[in-house]
Parts: structure tokens; C-alpha cells; sequence
């Protein structure tokens, strides 16, 4: 299933995707005439935090919808939304690897660079937003904007010192991510959190793929690329430490709970990476694109 | 006023402290007897959220409470309360400022690690818990556990680019923070998030002091001891960056909001600066206190 937040007639709401790009189901319509019940949480992440049984509800709504001999009254047109992140408002930072690719611990110094221990920072959930949403420059504060395209993971379940053999067990689906980076003050605080936190930095969508829909993770191709141009694309095999090692890693003393976001790194190819560096100006569209997930699409305002 | 979160008959509620160590207002009972309207929020975060309304909606019945003739019947008994963090469950990570006092920089290396600009790291929400909570060695993962105190700030008021001279407007109020840190983890993982998010080490409190009894955030000492012996002992006046200018860099292209908190950094006398190290071990009794706030107690388990 593909779910998916977004604005409809100044509202927010959450969906399912019947086919990306023409309709989503609205779902409120589908109770309506399914049982009359209002049954569904009001957002995505209480869906993921009400567990299995909200679940087996936008199964049941959406089979219904399916099955009913008129589906298009159940559905939104897709040119009516404005898509969000799935998750709108996160209940803590997002947890970011950092250079979990080869060649992009190269490319930002050295082979001295590449991790011996994973790396996690943090990003400010304020700093979240969604597909088609206009990227700050924040040019007052950085000259050196820069793109990261990455898998996302979206916890589904509670839990601390998850093995590795049991932690796709705990993931909910995966999304995209932009982990924006402002690379003048990521240098300057030395801490990742400043240079990875400004407003808008962090655009997450277009939806989040529930994990039945994903066997094999490390499967999938991450592609970005800036105004038409490919930069980044590589294998998720590439990533140095797993999804299950770094789930493995984080829950390791610290409790994972549904809802929590965590990006997996993001291959060579970004901005300062290139002699010289390119890095983002006003104008610019950076499209990341992950087979079965989507295009995550944004603009630099 | 000073406002604490606790357990009572297994409820989790909030109060104001009417004397510490003595009396708690029971603020149910108040609003009762007041108007028998049931106006304020759920919690303590929401309070902070809420503005100025549900301070004053506060105010008065503390007013009420105290110029009633049986002010008893509105008490809960100190004896009867289990204190939590004051926000039980931020919103988003605790925002960290690291090596902001000079000579606990160079206990933790030399010279060279007094910062020239800001350095901000964050701790995971769950690591959160309160004044008197057992902090978890988390022996199976670190033998270099460390103890922090710090004063904590608690935003009011949203706001961005906020200037240095307009900062404390948007201070809450004031509270005790122990930014205990797995020393080899932080060291290991390089960025500081893993070494500082593990469940149970930020123990948050007694309570937070609101903003207008604390004319002077600079005028207050940090004394933290350990089993009863004094290890750090500093004015808050001895820190790199103020808490003006702490705000000011922050909320630099990043929204702050009321409930987040920030922790100020920790003077010299850390566990790690002594010559050997004076790691905590299970047992150990850590104590900070900050004149006009309080104390904030911990065993680690």
C-alpha cells in the first residue's frame, strides 16, 4: 500500500494511492458508505502508532473501494492535492547515517572518511516537508546548499535491542528523503545538527511504501538528479551498513518507537563532491527517484 | 511559579509546587472548587503550548487556592508524589549545546577543543526521565558512564532569526538538566547523538522555574556532586556562548517552539577529566542543583 499526507481544500488529510499521479482514495468517503464509522486515526502517524489494527481498517476500506461497483466517488483527483510529508509533523528528530556510501565518505574528504562506526546526527522536525514544496535557500545564512537523496525508513513497532535477523520485522514501509545540507555551517559547528536543520531541509515523499511491498530493500536504485541531470545513482546495496545493522545499531539502549524516521545515507554525486562544487542556487529542481516509492520533487525558492 | 510533572495513584498529572519538598496544588481539586470548569490542558507541555491563556487560567487559581480558608483541601502531599520530567514526552530531541564552559573543553581534550563557534547535538526523547528516576547503567554498552549537569532552558514563544537582545522573551522558564554521556560511544560514533540518547540518560528536573523568577540566568551556580562530593561547581556567567546568543545561533533559519528545550552546556569536573577517570557505576547518587530551582537527584541502576 502507498499512503500519503496532503492538503485538499485547505484541510489535511491522509490517503491511500490508487494510481499515483491520477487518484487517491479518500478515505473518509469510504467509511461513510463502508459502515457509517469514523474508525480511522486523523493522520498517518497514528495509523502507524494505532498498529495492526488501523492497518487491517485501510485494508478493509480499500478493498471495499475496490470492490464497489462505482470506486470513483470514493476517490480525490490527484491534481485537487497538494502532498505533504506522510509524516507531517514527526515526534522527534529525524536520525540521519552519515556517510553510509562508499565513494561519499570519498568525496567529502578522503578514504579517511569512511566510517570505521556508524555515524548518526539528527534533523529538526521542523526542518520536514513534503513533496512539490519549495526548498528555502536561506541564502542570508548559507552560500553552500547542498542535495543528499536517501531511503527512508519508518519504524512501525516499538522496540530496544532489535537483532539484526529480526529488523525488518520493525519496519513500517520506506519513503524518500532529501537530507538538505547546508555545508558551510555543517563545517562550522562541527556537530552535523545546525548545518542539517533549517527550515525546509527536509523534504520527505511522495509516500511511504508499506514494507510487504518491499521484499528486498537493498534491491532498489536511488536516483537523483538536479534541473534534468543525473548526479547520484547507486544500488542501496552500496550503503555500508545495512537497514538491519542500522536499526541493529540505533536500538541498541535506545527504544525505537513507531513513527520514527530514520535516513539511511545517500551515495557520491552530491554537490560538493564535483571540482568545483555545484552546489544549490534559487531556481534549481532536484528529483529523486526510487523504483516502487516515487519522485520526491522540490524546488530551491 | 515553580511547575512539575509527577505520578500520583499511578496517574500522571502536573501541579505547581507550593513548597517544596511539602506541598503540591492539586489543580483538579482547585478548578472545581473555583468555577467546576475543567479548562486546563492534559499536561505541562500543553500548558507551555497553550500561551498565555492557560498561564493565567494557572495564576488565578493558585490566587484562589491561596486566599481560601482551607487552602489543605486543594494540596497534595509531597510524600504522595513520584516526580517525572517536567515535559514528560518532548516533542521533538532535547537540543544540547556541547563544550560551552572553557576549562570543561579542555578537560576533555586540550586548548584546542574550546569551541569557536557552536556546537549543537541532540539527545533522543526517550532518553528522557525525571528528578529521583534510576538511570540505567546500560552496562552490556558502556563502561565510561558520565554525568553532566546543566542549566535548561525551556522556549515559550515561536520564533526564528530571533535576535540576541529579544532572546529571553522567549525563555518559559528554567529547569536542571543531566546530560549523561557514554563516553566510549561518544567517542566511537564521532557524532554525539548514539553517546547521548541511551534510554533513561536525561534525568529533567525538579521543576521549572518560570521565566519571571529568574531575572538573571547568569547570577545562578551549577553544582553537581556525586555521592556527596562535589565535582562541578560554576557560574552560569562562565559560559562561551549565553544563553542570548545560544538562541540567537539556533533559531538562525530554524523555527524554535514553546515545550523545546535546550540544554546550556556543563562547567569542568566531569567524570572523564579526572586523572584517572572517575566513571559512574551502579549505585552511585548524582546530584545537581541550581540555587531557585532546585535539585535534580538520580541513582544509577
Amino acid at each position: 500500500m502507498k499512503l500519503a499526507s496532503f492538503k485538499i481544500n485547505e484541510e489535511e488529510r491522509f490517503g491511500a494511492v490508487k494510481e499515483t499521479g491520477k487518484t487517491m482514495w479518500n478515505l473518509a468517503a469510504l467509511e461513510q458508505d463502508y459502515d457509517g464509522m469514523n474508525i480511522l486515526p486523523g493522520s498517518l502517524l497514528r495509523v502507524i502508532q494505532g498498529g495492526q489494527g488501523a492497518m487491517s481498517r485501510l485494508t478493509e476500506l480499500i478493498h471495499f473501494g475496490n470492490a464497489h461497483e462505482d470506486p470513483a466517488r470514493f476517490l480525490y483527483d490527484w491534481k485537487d492535492i497538494a502532498l505533504l510529508s506522510p509524516i507531517t509533523k514527526p515526534e522527534k528528530n529525524i536520525m540521519c547515517v552519515g556517510k553510509n556510501y562508499r565513494e561519499h565518505a570519498i568525496e567529502m574528504g578522503s578514504e579517511a572518511d569512511i566510517p570505521e562506526h556508524i555515524m548518526i546526527f539528527t534533523k529538526a522536525p521542523t526542518s520536514v516537508t513534503g513533496s512539490s514544496a519549495v526548498i528555502d535557500s536561506h541564502s542570508a545564512l548559507t552560500s553552500q546548499l547542498d542535495y543528499e537523496g536517501e531511503l527512508a525508513v519508518i519504524i512501525g513497532k516499538k522496540g530496544i535491542n532489535i537483532p539484526e535477523e529480526e529488523a525488518l520485522a520493525y519496519v513500517f514501509g520506506y519513503t524518500i528523503l532529501n537530507d538538505i545540507t547546508a555545508r558551510d555551517l555543517q563545517k562550522k559547528h562541527k556537530q552535523f545538527f545546525l548545518g542539517k536543520s533549517l527550515d525546509t531541509t527536509c523534504p520527505i515523499g511522495p509516500c511511504i511504501v508499506t514494507a510487504d511491498e518491499i521484499q528486498n530493500p537493498e534491491a532498489l536504485t536511488i536516483t537523483t538528479s538536479v534541473n534534468g541531470e543525473v548526479r547520484q545513482e547507486a544500488p542501496v546495496s552500496d550503503m555500508i551498513f545495512s537497514i538491519e545493522r542500522i536499526i541493529a545499531e540505533l536500538s541498541a539502549g535506545m527504544t525505537l518507537e513507531p513513527g520514527d524516521i530514520i535516513a539511511t545515507g545517500t551515495p557520491s554525486g552530491v554537490g560538493k563532491g564535483f571540482k568545483p562544487p555545484r552546489f544549490l542556487k534559487a531556481g534549481d529542481s532536484i528529483e529523486i527517484s526510487i523504483d516502487s516509492i516515487g519522485r520526491l520533487i522540490n524546488t530551491i525558492g
